[in-house]
């Protein structure tokens, strides 16, 4: 029974080069998350369907990937309505679990269940992978990492500014120039959507909105018209949109245009606070005020942040976050404000790579084989190897008695640097021939030599 | 819409303590899978269902948790034929994706479908979570991490030699005492299967043995009975296992028992290989060749391992594996010997957790707290902060202008051994009064001294 192997759309297996630069990527991301005071903490990979459920709109609960329960699944199923019932509300009941599909709501859960553990504000920081099933493309898969830091039980503002502080660290460590980081706020929009006359139309103004970067300005008017968004609401909402202001300046149009909405005047006084800060602190990454950010997920109630990566990759957003203020109501638990950001893994994994920034980024390989010559003289080899091992250098034996140039192909293709033979003579004058690979040189060297050329 | 959370029976919430821990043991099995010269490698989450189905036994299959297809999942079933189509075959029609349910079978088929790619003997390791719809108990989760090295394209003994080393090198470097490898061989088995009659039934035999553990030797006698296995050879099995003997002695004796048996003389010599071998290069964990062992995975072929936990921990096995002959074959390559060994990282957790091993492991706490007077004082806070960060030092700032009490409930409840004070008298006078938790000490530093005494 032969099977042509292959794996499921949107999904990739890595290679040890991949993980290591993936690796180095993980590690400054945790690097910084731990300087800022963040804990790690980790849920499972599949929660309740009820857990996730209606949390994500329709098409989250379209994109997750149900887990078919186990047994006899449609036990609580009458047959005979298997064709009346809709195949979403059907899948909900013979599916009990499902993936993951982001680390916030999860995060939420963990805080409700855990809340007489944990100290308050609790800052978390949570990297492992979601699923989605949505349709695969350059930078998006079904299978890809998450990596978030959320502070929840506190409405500060210098939580904002810290996670700024933060993109700006892990970036200027990447070495990743160029990216940009865009600020709007949940309530200026909801000031907006007021001042147009549209504001009881918030969550489809916004859901509009949204996709302005992927349909273009003519397609969202008419998907505005379509919910009953005026062309003069629309126009007005155009020559908001289109202010080509620096942040302050924004700011202070701002508060002229939105001096009637309190809450649009709410908003504008946080990002006036937080552009003023950051600006006296300094970053390096440009901070933009851009009013068409909206983020779909409707948990968000204050400021939402967006990373793109510089302009000449072509990859979209690598990062993205805001404020929630009742994350944790649907679980039980009011009055919760939080924030936080993720970090796209995949897609600053691409971005690094067509910045020819992970060049550098390797495994680190073998440093020693010994070649096989015959059952003794392995034996002999073994115990080398243990001392060398125990120095803590990677080293191997080829396992079979082959010929030495397969020996030596297989040191050459996995670049170890020392192929050290050990033969009759060898053993019989207790030395090791040891064949430097980059200049095919050879010498003869006791064990203590070869711990020193191998450690060196 | 109030909902009490909870999560997926068999699954687990990890807090930042536990997850240091668990860090811990990977770190030093990473260490040493490398210091052996295996390279990472990691697949999908999911695999094509028909990649793992018949891959594990009846049970496997059952077990496998299945990932419902998207949209219309009915569409290609014939809703009349529903309540006829039997559950597991209705399961794979309308699941084409299944979690790994281990790393063995996804192993063998990154193998096969990057084989252009790979030099072999390709040596790889490979730590990630696996899942299965088991009935959850001490030490049985649904969702669980293997830790697997493998080697394919050898058949060469000193594979099975290095392993014992690897094992022994990780469990010594974990100081976890008292370990027990047992070893068998497949061959063996099958040896003593042909002599005492019933070589024909060599699966249904290995599968009852392999319960031997569990349901004692009397049920066991009745499983092999229900199966045609006659009392009398089931007596001459009895005596073959009851042989109490160190691994050389059982070596000379088997080589009486199974002078007959072609194949399982060829098993009696690898042991005898590996157990002579082994002795010479001397481990610290205890070797026990246990002619009980069977495994019940049915790709085993040659030597099979299982580690023991010390006796003092009742947790089971914490680690196995063995060597296959044709594991590859079903994906399209054949003649690829592979052996390969797994360590059972929650196990492992759990039984060095009992023997107070990881006492020690903890996350690293931030180091230095800064307390929040309002919105000036906070921002020279953010300031002094920001060099400290820089110097790679943990610091927060307390997100919220409240009494003073609580924010040291906050320090103290984290850990944080320094709280830095800086009000508007410290501002003025340009230095920071710093709050030894400890023993509430207090001190009025520069920022260059304060730096130095969180560096020290």
């Amino acid at each position: 029974m032969k099977q042509q192997p292959s794996i499921p759309k949107g999904t990739r297996d890595f290679s040890a080069d991949v993980i290591a630069k993936r690796t180095f990527i993980f590690n400054v991301l945790k690097k910084h998350f731990a300087r800022f005071g963040f804990a790690p903490i980790e849920t499972p990979s599949f929660e309740n369907t009820s857990t996730l459920m209606g949390k994500y709109g329709d098409e989250g609960d379209q994109l997750m990937f149900k887990i078919l329960n186990s047994g006899d699944f449609l036990n609580k199923v009458d047959k005979k309505e298997i064709d009346k019932i809709r195949r979403p509300v059907l899948a909900s009941k013979i599916c009990e679990k499902a993936l993951r599909y982001d680390l916030t709501i999860p995060f939420a859960r963990y805080v409700v269940q855990h809340q007489n553990e944990l100290t308050f504000p609790f800052k978390r920081y949570q990297m492992q992978p979601v699923w989605r099933a949505d349709r695969p493309q350059k930078g998006r898969f079904r299978e890809f990492y998450q990596c978030d830091a959320d502070v929840v039980g506190s409405d500060s503002l210098w939580l904002e500014v810290d996670f700024i502080q933060l993109y700006d660290a892990v970036f200027t460590e990447l070495k990743m120039q160029g990216v940009t980081l865009k600020l709007n706020h949940r309530k200026i929009l909801q000031g907006i959507a007021e001042v147009i006359g549209v504001g009881d139309n918030f969550m489809v103004f916004t859901i509009a909105l949204d996709k302005l970067d992927k349909i273009g300005i003519d397609r969202v008017q008419k998907e505005m018209e379509a919910v009953g968004i005026s062309l003069k609401s629309f126009e007005h909402l155009k020559t908001i949109l289109s202010l080509e202001l620096g942040a302050s300046k924004k700011i202070d149009a701002l508060k002229k245009i939105l001096s009637k909405s309190v809450v649009g005047m709410e908003g504008v006084a946080d990002l006036d606070f937080i552009f003023t800060t950051v600006e006296k602190i300094g970053v390096n990454i440009n901070i933009d005020f851009d009013l068409t950010l909206a983020r779909g997920l409707n948990y968000y109630t204050g400021t939402i942040f967006e990373v793109s990566a510089p302009k000449n990759v072509a990859i979209g957003s690598i990062g993205g976050g805001g404020r929630y203020d009742d994350l944790t109501g649907v679980f039980g638990l009011k009055g919760m404000s939080g924030v936080g950001v993720s970090f796209g893994l995949d897609r600053m994994y691409l971005a690094l790579e067509e910045l020819a920034l992970l060049a550098d980024v390797a495994m680190p390989k073998a440093k020693v084989l010994f070649a096989n010559f015959g059952k003794e003289e392995a034996m002999k080899s073994v115990e080398a190897l243990a001392v060398l091992r125990k120095k803590g250098i990677t080293a191997e034996l080829y396992p079979d008695n082959v010929k030495l140039k397969k020996q030596i192909s297989y040191a050459d293709k996995k670049q170890i640097p020392y192929l050290v033979m050990l033969g009759s003579k060898e053993i019989e004058k207790d030395f090791y021939t040891v064949k430097d690979m980059a200049d095919s040189s050879q010498k003869k060297l006791s064990l203590q030599e070869l711990l020193e050329l191998v450690c060196s």
